[in-house]
């Protein structure tokens, strides 16, 4: 699956919804959904981590969608020549430990 | 860009610090990552959106790297066959406005 693909899953699955909530709202819902990954990191099956993990994947790609970025871009832009950090393919920072 | 590039990218240039920090200290990276988001989405430009969108993905794939969470997988299983709501591929669910 491509972020592409996924882009536009969502967005033929909820656009409609998710332009009218608008980002405020889809934010919400976006940190309502962390706090449910957070809930099954600590004590969940590795069921239910992949079943969060899909629900805050799938609002992350709705803010993207309502904010009009293109996650592929935004990825390739900031994470395609190595870490953004040091340049290198794998990452030599000193900080972010 | 599939979504399983983007976690062997992300595995190849952090794996080695993502494992030894865990998902505790992971997880308080993203929501920071989250609270940068939140103050582009209110105030910030296309580009500044762009690349914050980046993070938080690229954050958020760090810890399901850790977490042995293959995002493909768990997204085709929760939103491959239509909304986990209704069943449809354009969502009628009357909730989640």
């Amino acid at each position: 699956m491509t972020l592409d693909d996924l882009q536009a899953l969502i967005d033929k699955m909820y656009s409609d919804k998710d332009r009218a909530r608008g980002t405020p709202a889809t934010f919400l819902w976006l940190v309502e959904e962390i706090g449910e990954l957070a809930s099954v990191l600590r004590e969940g099956t590795q069921e239910q981590k992949e079943d969060e993990f899909a629900d805050v994947v799938a609002w992350m790609v709705t803010l993207a969608n309502v904010n009009n970025v293109n996650l592929t871009k935004a990825l390739e832009d900031k994470y395609g020549k190595g870490c953004p950090g040091c340049g290198h393919l794998v990452c030599t920072c000193d900080t972010k430990p």
